[in-house]
């Protein structure tokens, strides 16, 4: 999936926000949205009445001695996703997009949002909001300060803070005399009272051991190793992401949409494991599987998830230093820890190591991708039939997917919401069909499909974009090249050890040179039934060096405002390339393996680099994804297979040509002789 | 020239210290280094004694309280090359390698250098050395926390110290009990006394009006309207880097090697220009052109170079806001300033402008490259017929190629040192011959000449590799595919504003395919008679978006250690692409205009669209080069020319083998019919 979404967690989706267009301005006297500046305002349907609860939070914000009261749009781990309960901002607001940040004075209450909610705030919002369509630190506080009076407070949660973000108000707010106040109690949730969602509470669960790559006492002894052999000599390693703890005890749950995860922080000292979450949730054989009952260094000792603050302000009296991720740990943990008990890295020495799968990992998703190429293809078949008949559309089709990926074997689920999306819903950057809003398939329309599965054994994320009728020329061109963008990125060969940055213009370069280009990154880690979007591998300025055993996405896209949108994606593991000379060098494998749409791709623009690329990939797709459908009986399936991975050859420009002119020569000789 | 020296500016050569490879382990028992472990320690004739100036520093380390003083190896304004006044650390220690870092404490003397000059290190200093071989702050802070006693006091010079390098000493002293000292007073100036190499003293002069882009006038109401159209509204921008002030005033002088800079600051404010130099060395018509005598918005008030530091500690009692560069501002100026009266960028505007040629520009430097082809093709014509004859070496020609160049109309010096090496010396990064130590040049090895130019209306910089006689099938495969690499980073079609570590990936494609790689970067900006290495333009990290106007060098190479180095080095503009789909691409418009050497091309090896640049350029360079060489009736480069311009055509694998299947199936009917 392209960062249309968020990222796994939530500083990816600050990259990707500013590169699409924006829409085009609202018409006039439109009944869709808001209206404040008629009196009475007008308000549509789906416009949320939140004056009782303004009139609530400002009489906490005035309790607090504040003038006013910061509302971000995460959690307390950066999450991609986040639960109902963590939706403050949507609550508050009624805006229910996934990126925006409130505040509200005791006077005003406004939203910053990007381009791509701008409609959807103007639907959803009463008129006690205004809407500020410039998103920055810098822009909030600078309407901060004209609307706080001098020596006035600005309250925020501080678990709702990254230190990122904490960093850069608090030097907005330097030479001011606004005082940025670190509030414990989240106001928000003091008004929401009874009617705030609860907290999930299913049970936490252990991973069979197949489908692990390693025990949690192996990965705990490797990190532990890390912390030893370290110049700085930390002494504890504190984790925030929840697919951190997630993968170092092999322990999933159901908190977060589309992530198996559970709300919980560890701190994996040298001596002890702490982990703390909701207790009543574990059931005897996860305890037992923890050792819990014992406080030895190699028992899991469960506290409760809201002591972490206080616990940690308790293990930093000792001599000890806590090695952190900065890129996702809160600033309500960071502001307790001094600065000289903190060795702080972009990431924990766990996301370092969870980025590299080893042999096993990477048998599991590989596994993984073969059954979810069944479901995909099946999907790609049964449309090829349908389509044509009219009866298919945005939303059912997406249904339809998600529930074929519900049949495969180790399913729990989508990894994220399916973008289903014809025509000109494809260029659209956020586009997920609903119940009922949808755009009906179409033989004359191009179609994209970016989905993806959760399975015990992997996660997976596929883009394939199709059109079962005659695509116009300029459509072939774009798919064709995005198709090149694609080929060059994955058979590129690379040093070890270098950054996917300096690497993912390989995927644009066929689109630059006719002047096209996309808006979104190049690719993404994934992991091993964790995040569709796992951090840090990928091609950008924030991902660490590639390495061999990673696994990124490769997506590159082409979207044409108001017409139509292509991506390409794939699943590619990081891989030893054989050399003519020998040396540290780099490739990707492909695991994805659906076929692309030969009705968009115009060969001749192929060089033989690329034909035999493709070739090859369509060899490894019968082979791999062959013997599963011919087991499973898909054989309607298996003949699609074969007829779309036939090789495909050059048009060839000189050869035929030169043929005309043996051929013609020969005639002419034997011409000559008659 | 690839960074194999300095950068322009001193965090250049940091970026490349690290890529080479480390050198041979040095054999037991040689007579050209020292040996300090044998008693009495074994000296070679070119150790320096440095026990007198050890002592006399050791007296003034105690006059002020210090325990330990830090000697870096630059100058006050993080210039790429010094001046023998600013060769403290080399006069102290007598090692005279452009990298290297010495500290002296009361008991002991240490240098830190990295690999390219540990030999140099031995060669050149005596026992009272101790050389640490690995580099970097932290080890040289964790060697001062063993030496130095609790409480102890380490100074250093504030004006031999980058904001960078003072953070990253402030950082690692952090926790400990050492004091950090800046000590206004350089000690190393106090003993070397009288001694000292005088400060240069030549006129500073005014380039005519036809070198200049602009008036300095002109440049100075842009730089101001970039200050009130900045959003901070800064009153003045502090200039360090000398060629800001050269740039600014369109003033030069000849203080350092190969630059044509003067020491000097300016500050430039709102209201006033502020020019710090040597008062007595600018003659009455450059007076006249500053219009220093009067005071208002635009006259230039000349102070002497010693007063900046109190000057500015002056202007920021007012209500101010000073906008400079961090990358070359040192810790004297910068800790003067409160942070609040700061506006910090990595580049002033004045360097940030100075990187976008305007159209005047532009051509100066164009014409300034078609002159230096002119020189370096009188030299390579020259060794085609002399190196054969066996009078040719390394040293020779440099000379010779330098005093071509001087011949060249306003020529005014090389703008580096030439690096002409042949056979294995190519392949060491920082090779250049010496009139003592010198490679003879011949047909049966590779040449490779790295050079250029300073002229008064543009600076240049050219390598070119060649072979006289028979190179071997790899030697022929590294260079295409140099070349190739040359090419396909030369002809990239990209968005406007990307930046150069984006693309320059391209360039080391074609060497990655097989195994090979070079361990420097790509390219450097270059300046209009300036800096050779000229920030922000390149392909690094640290390197500001490609924009219209900007000149890069383009130069991927090839090492084999102890056999041969390639190198193929271009300059280019970058400019507006045309594609077929409108939009704002740039591609690079190379004005290097010297060929390459034919016979170490592996056509085979190339591409169509390789060959269609290649003969383009070819044609290119005729049509630029050939009317120049006719005019000065240099009939003999002039047929060179022709000849090394001549279309290549691809050996066609394809062709080839079909033409005779023509002429065998033509053949087979006649002979059938016959």
């Amino acid at each position: 999936m392209a960062w249309t979404h968020r990222g796994c967690c939530l500083w990816l989706v600050l990259l990707c926000a500013c590169v699409w267009g924006h829409p085009k301005p609202m018409g006039l006297g439109r009944m869709d949205v808001r209206n404040c500046s008629t009196s009475p305002p007008y308000l549509p349907v789906t416009a949320v009445n939140t004056t009782a609860q303004l009139a609530a939070l400002r009489q906490e914000i005035q309790t607090q001695s504040l003038f006013a009261y910061i509302i971000p749009d995460t959690d307390a781990h950066m999450s991609e996703y986040i639960s109902k309960a963590d939706e403050r901002r949507a609550w508050m607001t009624g805006f229910t997009g996934s990126a925006g940040i409130a505040v509200v004075t005791m006077r005003r209450a406004a939203l910053w949002t990007d381009s791509r909610y701008w409609t959807q705030a103007e639907r959803q919002m009463d008129c006690n909001w205004e809407l500020h369509k410039e998103v920055g630190t810098t822009l909030i506080v600078t309407w901060l300060l004209s609307e706080v009076p001098a020596g006035g407070r600005v309250g925020f949660d501080p678990f709702l803070f990254s230190i990122d973000s904490w960093e850069r108000y608090n030097t907005a707010f330097q030479g001011s005399d606004l005082q940025l106040v670190s509030i414990m109690t989240n106001l928000v949730d003091v008004v929401w009272g009874s009617e705030r969602p609860l907290i999930p509470s299913q049970s936490i669960y252990a991973l069979q051991e197949e489908f692990t790559g390693n025990t949690w006492q192996q990965k705990v002894s490797d990190i532990r190793s890390q912390m030893q052999n370290h110049p700085q000599a930390p002494t504890a390693v504190l984790l925030s992401a929840l697919d951190e703890t997630a993968w170092l005890f092999n322990l999933r749950s159901n908190d977060i949409p589309y992530n198996p995860f559970f709300y919980s922080y560890t701190l994996l000292t040298d001596s002890s494991i702490w982990l703390f979450a909701n207790k009543s949730r574990f059931p005897l054989e996860t305890l037992q599987y923890l050792d819990s009952s014992c406080t030895g260094p190699m028992c899991v000792q469960l506290k409760d998830y809201s002591q972490v603050r206080d616990h940690i302000q308790n293990y930093i009296l000792g001599d000890v230093k806590i090695w952190i991720g900065t890129s996702y740990t809160t600033y309500g943990l960071y502001e307790v820890i001094p600065k000289e008990k903190l060795l702080e890295d972009i990431y924990s020495p766990v996301m370092i190591t969870k980025a590299v799968k080893n042999p096993k990992e990477q048998a599991l998703l590989k596994a993984t991708h073969v059954r979810d190429a069944v479901a995909v293809i099946r999907y790609l078949v049964w449309l090829e039939k349908h389509v044509p008949q009219g009866t298919v559309n945005e939303f059912s089709g997406a249904e339809l997917v998600d529930k074929l990926r519900g049949e495969e074997e180790f399913s729990s689920g989508p990894s994220f919401e399916t973008i289903s999306a014809s025509g000109l819903n494809a260029a659209l950057a956020h586009y997920s069909p609903t119940k009922e809003v949808y755009r009906k398939l179409s033989t004359d329309e191009m179609y994209l499909l970016d989905s993806g599965g959760q399975y015990w054994d992997g996660t997976t994320d596929i883009t394939r974009t199709v059109h079962w009728g005659t695509p116009s020329a300029f459509q072939k061109e774009a798919y064709t090249r995005v198709l090149m963008g694609n080929i060059d990125l994955s058979r590129l060969i690379f040093p070890a050890n270098i950054s996917g940055i300096e690497v993912e213009a390989f995927a644009r370069r066929a689109l630059w040179e006719i002047g096209l280009n996309y808006g979104h990154g190049t690719g993404h880690g994934i992991g091993n039934f964790l995040c569709v979007h796992e951090w840090p591998v990928g091609f950008q300025y924030n991902n660490i060096d590639m390495t061999k055993g990673m696994f990124t996405s490769i997506e590159p896209g082409y979207y044409k405002d108001g017409e139509f949108g292509i991506r390409i994606e794939d699943v590619a593991l990081v891989v030893e390339a054989k050399t003519k000379y020998p040396g540290a060098y780099l490739t990707f494998e492909v695991v994805s393996l659906v076929p692309y749409d030969r009705n968009l791709i115009d060969v001749s623009l192929l060089s033989p680099e690329h034909l035999q690329y493709l070739n090859h990939y369509y060899q490894t797709i019968r082979e791999k994804v062959g013997p599963e459908l011919q087991r499973r009986q898909l054989l309607e399936e298996l003949a699609w297979l074969q007829k779309h991975t036939e090789p495909l050859s050059a048009r060839a420009p000189g050869t035929s040509p030169l043929a005309s002119v043996l051929a013609a020569s020969t005639l002419a000789i034997l011409g000559w002789r008659a």
